[in-house]
């Protein structure tokens, strides 16, 4: 177990999970000598459905993907992988390396045939509601194709986890027009308007929030931009904030009023609940936990990857994908 | 005068400018039969400074831009960079079509000497100041050389409007770590390096906003991509916030008292104060408002205007960008 917190962290989050999920089963992989105290004194009930699986190593979070993919044979990551791939777990879920994650999961699981590559995908809030963007990082550069399938696991994924009949799928750009953008985003934007996805067209990043559109695709790069910008100015208002309330006695206790207020407000756009990226396109399920992630956080990516396994996403990525060919 | 409002608020927000800066003088460009009538009653200390200049026609807010070009030769905004090309004005001020405005502007001044293509270039709201990013939308896709000439452009712009001596560089990409982002940005990244920019180094999106950086040198679409985004998520909170405090008597009384703290932190992120993008990289000075700006705003964007007369900044792009070439 990595992350920031690494067991600390991974092993109460899990139990909590097995506290509400009664049919969910646990395997911790990591050193079980560093787990096990974590386990001392919890009930049967729980205890019978957690086991352990050893792995020696562990990729830190500023490795280098391919040398953790070389030389990390052993590692945590790379062991709940395999567990996946052999069958021995429904997912796996992870606080560690991102660019590690990706590129162990990638070489072990291979992609679902008809797909490129792999995108990391995950909700971002919007007024009402969320949206689902993808890819967020693992691509810097994507052809019209890749936009495109991302378009379809995209709306796979919206589907699925929001329960949504026909999720819109908007292509990120920079202006709503036709004429806009590169070459490349509007030969995917002719792709994707030829699919029987429910396409909306372009749009801004600002429609990212606006409760518009379910799904927003976007090469890594755009998307990573997109989604550093939220965390960065979130922080920035938070801040400001922060200085106004604490700025005289008067403000101060002008705060102290408005704190079950604020406090309501701070849940709504808390960035635990938007926890857990799914790496999607690939032979399984992986999801990505945030690496500083706490209990609540790395819980809510537990429950992404439940979702995932019960509505069984890479099977109906294939159908989807099949479904555009026909 | 285009833009969504006209000279409703262009020749009011011209009025306040002149008020304030008693050497300030006003060209105001379009139909003097529209124009006049704002100006009746006013002051003969302002009159004096005010003149107009007849232009028959109107680039609307999404004509294409190589219509406007073709066909509106006549139009204010064409007119008034017209009168910087001839030395009639020292810059340019326009609330209109960006697009427009941009082709316009290269096709009459043309590029500096050394620059590939002009850049927009905006302030955006960072904990304890600013910080100056561009391209905000211009150039879809950059060749290295281009983000390169940005850095310039950047640094020049940062130092005459914050009054710093050495602006410090940051190249946008989605990893701080030198193996990330696509191979034109790590190659735009070893040229900022071997410069005599004040040049930092790779950022994330979030570091727009933590002032770690003066300047942050991106592509259009990646710079637009955050602009929006940081547009879209403040616009999201400003909504969540409303919805706390308005969701029963008790909170409404708490937002009553928490008021006046709300205000001031409103009046912090106040898009109005950001308004003023620059045209960089051109033989003029050329200064887009935002379509919708307000009076203020727009007060605002020829106050960016004119820092950058005074200043000469593009002068001041030739000579960095010749001491780079030594």
């Amino acid at each position: 177990m990595s992350g920031d917190y690494g067991a600390q962290v991974c092993v109460p989050a899990s139990l909590d999970q097995l506290k509400t999920d009664q049919e969910l089963r646990m395997i911790l992989v990591g050193q079980e000598s560093i787990l096990r105290p974590y386990l001392e004194n919890i009930p049967a009930t729980l205890a019978s459905r957690v086991s352990f699986h050893e792995a020696s190593q562990l990729v830190t979070m500023d490795e280098d993907p391919r040398t953790a993919l070389r030389k990390k044979k052993d590692s945590s990551m790379r062991v709940a992988i395999n567990l996946v791939r052999d069958g021995l777990a429904d997912a796996c879920v992870s606080a560690g390396n991102t660019g590690a994650l990706m590129a162990t999961a990638r070489f072990v699981l291979r992609t679902l045939p008809g797909i490129d590559r792999p995108a990391i995908i995950s909700t971002m809030p919007a007024i009402g509601g969320h949206t689902h963007m993808l890819d967020l990082g693992a691509n810097s550069h994507c052809t019209a194709v890749q936009l495109f399938q991302f378009g379809v696991m995209g709306s796979v994924v919206a589907s699925d986890i929001h329960e949504l009949e026909s999720p819109r799928v908007g292509l990120l750009n920079i202006g709503v027009e036709a004429i806009k953008g590169t070459d490349l985003v509007r030969e995917a934007g002719r792709m994707l308007n030829r699919s029987n996805l429910n396409y909306v067209g372009f749009v801004e990043a600002n429609d990212i929030f606006t409760g518009q559109v379910d799904v927003v695709v976007s090469d890594g790069f755009a998307g990573n931009v997109a989604l550093k910008t939220l965390e960065g100015a979130a922080r920035m208002i938070s801040s400001y904030m922060r200085a106004e309330f604490t700025r005289s006695l008067f403000s101060r206790i002008q705060g102290l009023v408005a704190l079950p207020v604020l406090k309501a407000f701070r849940k709504r756009i808390d960035p635990r609940r938007y926890n857990g990226a799914s790496l999607v396109g690939l032979n399984g399920i992986v999801v990505k936990s945030h690496g500083s992630a706490d209990r609540i956080a790395f819980g809510n990516a537990i429950q992404t990857a439940l979702i995932e396994c019960q509505q069984g996403v890479p099977t109906q990525i294939s159908n989807l994908l099949e479904e555009q060919a026909n």
